[in-house]
């Protein structure tokens, strides 16, 4: 059309270049002045397009240091079945995990109270680190009812993940009972570890998975870097 | 327990008394100094106990000018029928909708994509303002197709929702294809909006409802703000 304004023609130049990988996310693009020389438009053309690219999500501008291109989110399905190996190899990303520290303790009452085991027995508890092409992708913590699960620390120490090691401890098969998520901000810590500034979104997710016959096998809190990932929910 | 530390007596105690109501959300708590002589403890046993509350997202610290109690959020369930109304009323909260301003243009072919509909047919797009309790929830951009739906705009305006709009523009019921989830920091716009700071977290979802038949009648953009909400799924 001819009325199009002129600022869509540079953004579409860009999310093609994009798209076809000319720029790389983390990539930074041309300065407002090259870009505006490249299409013979002036500058505030130029700051018109790249403010409709930020608010796509497909370019994150630093103050000071220019136009970046963003880097893809991971599609990270929860639905019944959320497995994460699985998941990040469907999104055409390298799972990866960290094990941070592991502890074998007595269960508070809460923590009891969501496995559904006695007061006073013991949990397998897991802090760990998911990565995604190498990139820092989530923070985890999950509690394990350990006299349920025998054998369940030797079996996910071997490194092939939480469904491989469950099915050594005897479930055959688990799924998602429930999900709660919301948002908050990356405390120093989890910065640290996520590889993000502190403040930044992240997505904290809490998770029961049970086996076959609705008995709690694992609980779950996650916290996911929110500009990494986006969680989906298909019918 | 004999050996059970004492701010875990503190803490339990205002517990107690968050739940009994005798702090609300919002109020301050007394101060650390209050509380310890209240308690007839030291003032570091009495920061230890408020720790472990804000830890527990009971209690929220505000620097210089001391504890509050922390909002209890509103649990969103996204499911397969995604009802604003019912689900503020399930959790015990009065919903409240204020519209901000709406549009009536061309798609653009994006949107087009989204609701399955020929380039260049006409939206009705709501930008929309969400509350509980007075508070502001969510702020929310919904595209309708139009021709799909005649009398929308005149339906919604009569302020009895979306479900009863829809079924005006006959619509007999519709169901949620899909849902996105990600992690965002609230925008200076957003944050006048929904009356939290700068910098906030925010969850934000994109989801597409459908008719019984499948074919899209909304697509949503929504922006909760992280800390009054957290949306479940429960299978």
């Amino acid at each position: 059309m001819s009325n199009t304004p002129l600022w869509t023609a540079i953004a579409r130049a860009l999310r093609a270049d994009i798209a076809e990988g000319r720029y790389a996310p983390g990539d930074k693009l041309p300065t407002e002045a090259q870009l505006a020389e490249r299409h013979g438009v002036n500058r505030h053309t130029v700051r018109h397009a790249l403010s409709a690219l930020v608010e796509e999500g497909l370019v994150r501008t630093r103050r000071g240091a220019g136009a970046f291109v963003a880097a893809r989110p991971t599609d990270y399905p929860i639905g019944k079945r959320v497995r994460f190996t699985e998941n990040l190899r469907r999104a055409g990303r390298m799972p990866g995990r960290d094990v941070l520290s592991t502890e074998i303790r007595v269960a508070t009452p809460e923590e009891a109270a969501v496995l559904d085991i006695a007061p006073g027995a013991r949990i397998f508890v897991s802090h760990g680190r998911s990565l995604a092409d190498g990139q820092p992708l989530a923070m985890s913590e999950s509690y394990y009812p350990l006299d349920r699960l025998p054998g369940l620390p030797e079996a996910l120490a071997e490194g092939r993940g939480v469904t491989h090691a469950l099915k050594a401890a005897g479930v055959r098969d688990y799924t998602r009972a429930s999900t709660r998520v919301s948002a908050v901000l990356a405390t120093a810590t989890k910065a640290v570890v996520l590889q993000v500034r502190e403040g930044a979104p992240l997505l904290k997710t809490t998770s029961l998975n049970v086996d076959l016959g609705g008995v709690p096998v694992e609980f779950g809190r996650t916290w996911f870097a929110g500009d990494r990932i986006t969680l989906t929910l298909e019918d």
